[in-house]
């Protein structure tokens, strides 16, 4: 069935990230769209982000393309520019290889939720506020290159 | 700026479909979205359809994902098994190679709108209820591989 049944979709909060760096991402709900529709092409996830939660770290992708739809709610999108609010309908992209970091907040009362969809090669990336990044084959370390904990997942971002 | 601004996107009802079968696609009205926000991994439109306008006709993808988003008002999907309907927030995905045919059909008194995502590699497909497919480089033929018309664009679908 090509309608994404959502409600069948584990909803979890788990991160990868190592602490303090998971406390923002703790009222993030994310389902995974694209395995249960079979994608193999397209990533894809649902995100529910309950009040003052964040989407992630802010990041960017040296070999990933992002694009952002905003389905319900407003959040803010955090950018080196500033901040942008998104609501409904909203789109947002962001091209691989721009290191212009980003992120959404939800700074209201109220839950938000959007799709985002990712499609290249896995060429790992960097977080711009704190020291973080990930490697080609999924590993968190600092900026140094050395790693964080136990070479924890570095999925979903 | 990552936020697409849609409204300075134009918006074109063209298509490259061979009459009588560009009829039901008249009231599609598409923004190029990827291009718009510089993506190069992922395809993305906007699209608005007037009451009675289909998104395409019914088609499959040999080598492409693809996903989309309702944003706003309602439409029917249409696939071998049947229809279902899809309102603002639902989302549906077609794996690469996935010989169903799908469209979608405003069949309300509104306009609706969705984006449309896709990725993978250009190797054709085929349209499920008419004597038509397209070549991995972009012309609409017969089945029997005899083209339409002068090598008309087969983008988008």
């Amino acid at each position: 069935m090509p309608k994404i049944d959502l409600e069948s979709i584990e909803q979890t909060n788990n991160t990868g990230y190592p602490p303090p760096f998971n406390a923002p991402v703790a009222g993030r709900w994310q389902r995974k769209v694209a395995e249960a529709g079979g994608l193999t092409e397209l990533g894809a996830r649902h995100v529910v982000l309950e009040p003052g939660a964040w989407s992630s770290q802010r990041h960017w992708h040296e070999g990933e393309d992002e694009l952002l739809v905003m389905i319900s709610g407003r959040a803010v999108l955090v950018e080196d520019a500033g901040e942008t609010e998104l609501v409904a309908g909203d789109i947002a992209a962001w091209p691989k290889g721009v290191r212009n970091g980003h992120n959404l907040i939800n700074r209201s009362d109220e839950p938000c939720s959007f799709v985002c969809v990712s499609a290249g090669s896995e060429e790992g990336g960097a977080y711009s506020d704190i020291d973080m990044m990930w490697t080609r084959d999924g590993r968190f370390t600092r900026r140094d290159g050395t790693p964080y904990g136990d070479a924890l997942s570095a999925k979903p971002r």
